[in-house]
């Protein structure tokens, strides 16, 4: 049984087509002062339940209604439960980066498992370590194919040169090279003064990038201000067109602006957030439900989810 | 030492106020997307750490930055770590009214526990057997002798008859009787549809209240549609003067302007929520601080809250 | 595989009578100084095991009794463990009355859940958010229909008044009176000393009770001191014939006598404790097997217990 | 601070009048249908608690009233709760004999930790792998000493032989036969009928007791058929005197008429339970309170209880 | 599905071979400083997975690989994990015999659950009472039938006695004096020094052996010091042949020389660890798989175990 | 008090001598199997444990006897147990690279806490985000400070240039940069096979290093492959001197003679795991004593380890 929550009901609807089944009918509604209220309106005793939910803002709120449905299929007597959260929340506080933080992303874990949940489905969380956050399984999607699939059609690998936006995340721009063709890897060097939120300076490439297609990457895009320094000190080091690439377009405050006006030509990435394209010519959006879809079908089925990558 | 929420940061100062200390300076902000995050400016490691948050509307994301805050304790190296919650949030989802829901107050107090909580501090629970939700000590607090003493010095304990809005408060009513001189108890008689949230129909009073000055009570007010409904049965069944006393004034939605129309000559509240009388003329808030303040003191010196009450 | 203790052999045969199965073959018996042995005469590796137990007098006997067979079936590798409480024991010390008390049914759920429960069916919990304290499945399930369908059968519903004996149970009495054609309501306004066991000071009758037919409901009787003081006060308040019902009767000490000699025409309950009828002829006994039984079967087969109700 | 349960309220008092305090005054009642009910009468907020109880018949009664204390204690805000359970009930039940039985002296353990208990302390467990059931510090005294003593101050060492009534406990009179310098020691060849409670068949000795002071000894004495018989066995293989020792007299059904009876010169036990010896001329009850109060002092203290031995 | 660590790769296979499946395919090695790395080669989603370990030296390295085995299957999403361990690590140190020593066959249970085992299979614990260690089922196999039927195909079962080697396991003597046509008893009397690991003081036998064949039993052999040293005593006794049979057959350092050399007819063992003949000619390997094969069919088809042994 | 595993006795006696205290003398030793024994022999009630160990080869074993070394304390009434790890083992195991796998870093996390270890201190976790694996507090320590002083009095500041031999950690390469006066930026683009434990493949460097003196910098060095062929690639782009520090010297197998033959001037590390200088000439190490000592001392004293860093 498929359960959506209220963050983003076209997503559920289309995992749920995919699936050839209907999401199992939910009353959810808020009450006044914001509770928010959940039933199910058939019986989920002994069901194999899983429960998708996106997080774009308000994402706190999407959260509780994820864990409050969890609690309702426990105390239903469903028989395994699953969460989906195609935007793991939170993922960026994966650590202390100074004394006396949380490490929000362990405790969203842990909340999921307090609530019921089994086990977690995610995709591209923001560091691979997530995984080990859960005590139980959990079944890490990647948008990497989709996004490369995507990339190669519409721009073939020669002259591609793939570009990470800071030096955290070059790791992840190799293993987008190899798929790419052996593309020439660089990466921007910069600071990010961890104070004042989303606040970063970009600095200088290392790598050659003049004259080459250059594909930036991010796994997630919030305010867009790292990103659109980077195209400009990609375009100063005399690169040609600047594609970016992301799986989680969360394109927070400033971000569409900061975007559209930042010389990229193309800006790609998923609907694992909800995503309009509405007044942004440069904005690609594809598809992560035939994804998802497949993974709940491997998980229900018993299959491996690890051949979905092969 | 004392932290505070962003919920109600008044609330927080009134209570370091009272107890002589000051708040421990803590940054807190929303990340663009929502995320929230917290970190305290001085050590905490070895601390008695008290985290009072209050929960008005946007209710689910001050529920998270209380449990991030408790997080960020947690591993910071607190020695104790006291959650307050003076209204405590989701109380109402306190059983399954029918199958397949949750049971969101005991969610509350497993979210808590799993932070890092050792102890809450709550005031006027809806249920008291919301004080079994939690895996630990639970000092309930109890606002009605601060309603009371109020009452008594405005109105004396003459002709008063203490009124339930409804048939399960009627005990709450009984124990008001009892400090008010053994004023006669009534009731009024409705249902309650609860899929429409909040929806309530009134019917009629159990008991005589003609010509008697009424205190009509309830832990809470939401929407007010509940309480707006008794005053009028109340009235047509002959009632005096109607007094509406509440702990927890949510006031969401249309409660401001049917409060002020019911025909109560004056509605007595706490601001263990945000409050304002601005342009609300027979609304009286009574300061809740010194009753948290002293909670605080009695279980940071081992002494016995339970005399409070004496 | 259904599991029967020794506290109450009938209800278990007739159980499992109604289900159309054998109760599985145990062995239980007293060791000289009071520890109890219990071992299960065939294989339960892989089942789904439901643990009937009722809870009369020695009723701290039969708890750890239902505790060491849930054990048994644990580390004899059941699949499913369901604990059946038809009276769920400690059910009144569902909170902390003043300071420095257990809160017993908390403790109870925590009991079951550590010996291995994975799901608590029960009949009519002292207080609804007693569901909450188990963490996970509870089937919480209702004698009201049995109880009203006998009283509609003899009395009709004309001319009844529904009356809570105590303030704290009006709430049920307004859903008694839903389903009696919406007979009017009263309750008996006491007190109860908490510091001397099951004493109670009646009061007197808020709401019109003259000439009527009352019904006076509590979810258990134990001795009877309530219960025999409303009928005083509701004839002395001029009604009609007294009628009891009550899911639980426990009628312990001079229940039996006070009961006898109250003046209610006819006392009505069910045998989720083991009663008898013997020399008292104004009690009639119910069977709850029915109900206990459907409610397996619907857990078994994973059906909707909430359509139980409808 | 020390808290004595109802089962053995001299016990209490010994160890309170050993350690120069007062027992913490408790208020502990039986409801009419057996629940216990318990509140402490003064505040024990950051108290470092001991709660004594002694499990004599009916002993599931006194484990949920020391369960119920030690809830009462975690949500009183108690800072550590130390059960003592100098008789530790259902230790003989510490394996599955055969399929499908509990190991309810593991389940006791669980049950304790689960009510709030921090450690556990208990006198001469059945068998020492016990202490690992508790998942935390377990102090486990043992009253060898104080019974040695005696006998040595009573027989002197000569002439002395020590005896195990089964094959199973020889270790321990391993033990007993080093601090009785060196007595030859012998034991009883017999089998345990597990199906019926308590039935012991008698054989033969092994070792050699001709002309010897027996030394019979056991951790406990139920009903006491095996040392009877065991007596029986050794007078008919020609030994002089038999002295029975064991820490823990049960002395349940037939044991004192058996014991009297049986031929024994003396029969020594401790008060783990409670004791009495009018009538029963050859018994000699020597208190434990001393040993008891000396470690709650060192725990108190954080002194070493391993000292006690040395 | 079954799985096989690397300790004993020859008895996973002869299980596999029993049961009539292949070994899931694994992936195993040591990294360059020590660290084992595991992958298994095939989907184990939704399986009832047995993972099987031996332990012989260096036995904490295959303890972490049985855990490191149970995580990944725990988070490759087996349905059910059960871990066989046919001789128990650390099952010697199942209690503390002085103070401030750990108690580790408790800690390897909880090590094991935590990893995620449902279910533990071990053959001939060290005490029984270890089966207790673990929060949930364990299957407890004895190899006593497969001894005992090779001792009387080959040896009868006239003049026979069973010999303990120490006062410890005088009861396990018992339990094959029955088996063995009840023969007669003995055991040796000795000190074990436990500051100095395995030394042990031989003494004198206890019981009558003159002229008779022993078979001197124990659960385990690890340097044959008490072995050996009970042979020598029994010779000097007057004892004809003896005839060593243990389960697990350690054999440490200098066993192999102490056993070769003590004048034993010959050692029978079983291969619950890796053994090996080569050059000892009076050692006898019995194999465990059929016993080890039984219980895991038993387990998958929710058949009894308990019957294996009737 | 301060406890040393035998892993590494020097840095446990270098430690003690930096806080002026005696380590606690503790019993250690192998059984003749393998089997660790532990004892203290001081009473450790009521102590603030710190329980040292370090993780060289055999690590299992080393990891083993820390638990055991915790257990013993938890068992033996130790107030709060502090494991201090400088290596954190199996931190390379932190995610599962494909499917199927371990999350080792998470389990080593999880069997401390099962142990009993309430906080964990470690230096230069192989990625920050092994922190959240532990539920509960974590201090994070920091070698870097003494390395770059080394560095800085040395070799200057000027001409310097900061490589990470991987793609993975040019974001640690960033913050020496700061801490080196800004030095530029390198990387070696390289592919690791998975499959072939420590199997490196070397490829190119990305950034400009031709005349510098290149600080190669890494948490840890293993067999040294990655290294040995980063120097390489770097001496082939034209780089000056190449100095390599790393926190870890694990340095396995062939690492010593790789380095040594690398071309590298210096190789610097400390002695988180124990080291010798014999025979190799161009390594230097650097105690990590005094930071293990100020975070103990910080830890016991409640002070701030945060400002360790400032």
């Amino acid at each position: 049984m498929l359960f959506s929550g209220r963050a983003h009901p076209e997503l559920g609807e289309a995992v749920a087509r995919e699936l050839g089944i209907e999401l199992t009918p939910t009353t959810a509604h808020d009450f006044a002062n914001g509770e928010i209220f959940v039933r199910f309106e058939e019986s989920v005793r002994g069901s194999d339940a899983f429960v998708l939910q996106s997080h774009p803002q308000p994402l706190n709120k999407w959260i509780m209604e994820q864990l409050i449905m969890i609690d309702a299929l426990k105390r239903g007597s469903a028989k395994r439960i699953t969460a989906i959260l195609p935007f793991y929340p939170y993922a960026r506080q994966d650590k202390k980066h100074r004394g006396r933080e949380p490490i929000s992303a362990r405790l969203i874990a842990d909340l999921l498992k307090t609530a019921g949940a089994d086990r977690i489905v995610s995709v591209d969380l923001h560091t691979d370590q997530i995984q080990g956050y859960f005590d139980g399984p959990v079944d890490h999607m990647h948008a990497m194919p989709i996004l490369t699939d995507y990339i190669i059609g519409k721009y073939g690998k020669d002259n591609l040169c793939v570009v990470s936006p800071d030096a955290g995340r070059v790791k992840v721009a190799e293993k987008w090279s190899n798929v790419l063709g052996g593309a020439p890897l660089a990466f921007v060097h910069k600071t990010r003064d961890i104070d004042v939120a989303n606040s970063v300076t970009a600095n200088r490439v290392v790598g050659d990038v003049e004259g080459m297609t250059c594909i930036l990457l991010d796994d997630m895009i919030d305010t867009g201000g790292t990103i659109a320094g980077a195209v400009k000190v990609l375009r100063e080091a005399g690169a040609g067109d600047v594609i970016i690439a992301t799986t989680h377009g969360v394109f927070s405050g400033p971000a569409r602006e900061r975007l559209d006006n930042c010389g990229a030509r193309e800006i790609i990435t998923t609907d694992t957030l909800p995503q309009s394209t509405e007044g942004w010519d440069n904005l690609t959006v594809l598809p992560i439900a035939p994804l998802v879809a497949k993974t709940i079908h491997e998980i229900f089925e018993n299959g491996s989810v690890t051949t979905l990558f092969e």
